[in-house]
């Protein structure tokens, strides 16, 4: 998914104005550590640790506090370029940053990386999960690692902004399973959430959604080289886990970007996909090549922890009554109707579950022939949105 | 799937007529051989075998004959049923019969198993495809197989039918690849198509059509079991062809019945879901039971072949302008707007075609819970238009 998204916010950089060019964002990642955390699940970890960045200044009070929460196949590069030369910056850097929607010149923003964050193979990202080394076994934990929740990835933000000296956080946003954090932030610590910016999602996961994370994690659970997660130090299943994020990359666009793109064109001129059964369509190898790139700097394990973690949320953690009723912010929805993970309908059913119980909701539709790509890619549609909303 | 199509059909049994009862089809299944069949590929194959079935009887002139074409995981069991004390009649029932839509008091209707048919483990399909024995090698022919396509399955009909003296269908109708075979025929042999009647499908596979297909193929692909197709006579590729049936059961299906069915409900009481990572929600362990149940009975080569058949299809062969241009006969074009398989914007696009052509078009749409199978299992909404379609 990296290189669409790559591409695509690559075009929105070059709409920033001079000034803002001028500031560019030059971004450090730091690292997090926790000596010991306990998940919900009951289960007490050592040396917890997450990479994170921030852009601006904390303020002497330290009321200026924004909390940008990541996508499942993302990490907390939101903003900003480490080096100038950076082919791309963070995946909402249109929306952050000096002079943008979220003004960097006033907010002191901060994202971090979640527990059995994805990307385990690329240095720029720091999680703990199953791939990490249990420091009671000196052996990495594989399966033995704790089931973990949206809300263990809360608890791990909230200890970070606590260890800043923030008691409060002007804003909480993030796309897609970023939406799912700031959900169950707004839910679970509602007197920390002084505004809530849920980006394509809902705030639980239904039935189809449960079933649909299963179709994108099958193929690693075929894998010979998952061999019930004990693989480190081995060969690791990324022919499995190369398909399940093809999937992901399939259901996070849309039919007319797949149309639009790339017709019934043959992957090679001359191999008409009808002479040989291996003969491919473009569409189809230019996804593979997409999900085995990911996989070569992704981890199996991490991924079925993660699709667990989505199928488990409810914000709030029981139902989606409960944590809407729960919320106290006011919040700013924005979604794309053509979403394929998580539908017009799904958001409809939490919008109108919020309003139902009281919340203070602004509804914020974006376009584009992405789908549900398009709260990563195309967030400049809503910068005014975004404005308006920060500055009430 | 099986098991969804069996409890909704018996339920649309349950309100025909009583006279409609007490005429009750029996049907037995036939077997067609071609001795020789060359593909579109230009491949030759010795003793093609199909299944085929008809209900009614072929009038003097051979005027009355109804092709019904069956969708990608069925086969021609289209209506009645073997015995009385079968569990279920054949998938389009509900329309097929004494004195309904499709009235076998007036039309012969035949319908008649595709090659690579699915369900080879099925005492009640006969086809030919990788799992059947090369006459020349004395082994099956697994990837040895050409490819075939939707012109080949309409070709072993047209020759089933021409071997009945017929020369002119009243009638080409199916639903889902059913309809994709039904376009095939009005595109390619117009004379011989008096009426069309496609349901729930397009006349062309788009790129986001062709890219689903390859998800729902992939767990297939990376079971060692499959073992680039050469598996018979030892333990067959299972594990993956059952995931690959429950995506297939869950794109056919519609998140108003996932929501609806199972909601958020544990597989077993006392096995929560967040307490283990094998801890299941219901939806998960029902869709793979119901993957795991169909896959005892099917062949992972031929899903593999029927999904490169559908990746391949373009009504007449060409385009889908082209195609749709070629089409004489009038058309009832049956869809459900929730379809995820076939999505209404597809459907929009075929009907769009058509109109352009100059085709004789008439839209209607089912409604349900059930996405792209209610084109299956509700087609009983639709029988006042198919009435009115045919007696025009």
């Amino acid at each position: 998914m990296r290189q669409w998204i790559a591409g695509a916010v690559g075009a929105a950089c070059m709409v920033v104005t001079g000034m803002a060019a001028a500031q560019e964002l030059l971004v450090e990642k730091k690292v997090f550590e926790l000596p010991s955390f306990t998940t919900q699940s009951g289960r007490t970890l050592k040396n917890v640790k997450v990479g994170w960045e921030s852009y601006g200044t904390l303020n002497a009070d330290k009321s200026n506090a924004v909390l940008i929460c990541h996508f499942f196949s993302g990490n907390s590069h939101a903003a900003g370029k480490y080096a100038a030369a950076d082919a791309a910056p963070g995946y909402w850097d249109a929306i952050i940053g000096p002079g943008k929607a979220i003004d960097t010149n006033t907010y002191f923003v901060l994202s971090s990386d979640t527990l059995v964050n994805l990307n385990t193979g690329d240095p720029k990202t720091t999680t703990t999960g199953p791939a990490s080394i249990n420091p009671d076994t000196g052996k990495p934990y594989a399966l033995d690692f704790p089931v973990v929740t949206v809300r263990d990835f809360i608890e791990v933000q909230k200890a970070l902004v606590e260890s800043l000296g923030i008691r409060k956080l002007a804003l909480v946003a993030g796309p897609s399973m970023g939406s799912l954090q700031t959900y169950e932030w707004a839910a679970t610590y509602p007197e920390m959430v002084a505004k809530a910016m849920p980006v394509i999602g809902v705030a639980e996961a239904d039935a189809m959604l449960i079933a649909w994370l299963d179709v994108w994690a099958a193929p690693i659970l075929v894998d010979p080289n998952w061999n019930n997660g004990d693989y480190y130090g081995r060969t690791p299943p990324n022919a499995g886990l190369a398909k399940a994020l093809t999937a992901v990359t399939l259901q996070a666009n849309h039919a007319e970007w797949a149309n639009g793109t790339f017709g019934r064109r043959p992957a090679k001129e001359g191999e008409e996909p009808g002479k040989a059964l291996a003969n491919r369509f473009q569409v189809q190898s230019i996804l593979d090549s997409a999900g085995e790139a990911r996989a070569k700097v992704s981890d199996a394990n991490h991924f079925l922890y993660l699709i667990k973690a989505n199928q488990l949320f409810a914000a709030g953690g029981t139902s989606l009554k409960d944590g809407l009723a729960k919320i106290k912010a006011p919040v700013l929805l924005i979604t794309q109707p053509k979403d394929l993970v998580f539908t017009a309908d799904a958001v409809a059913r939490t919008a109108e579950g919020l309003k139902q119980a009281g919340g203070n909701l602004t509804q914020v539709f974006i376009q584009g022939t992405r789908g549900h790509l398009d709260g990563v890619i195309s967030m400049k549609q809503a910068e005014g949105a975004i404005r308006e909303f920060l500055e009430k």
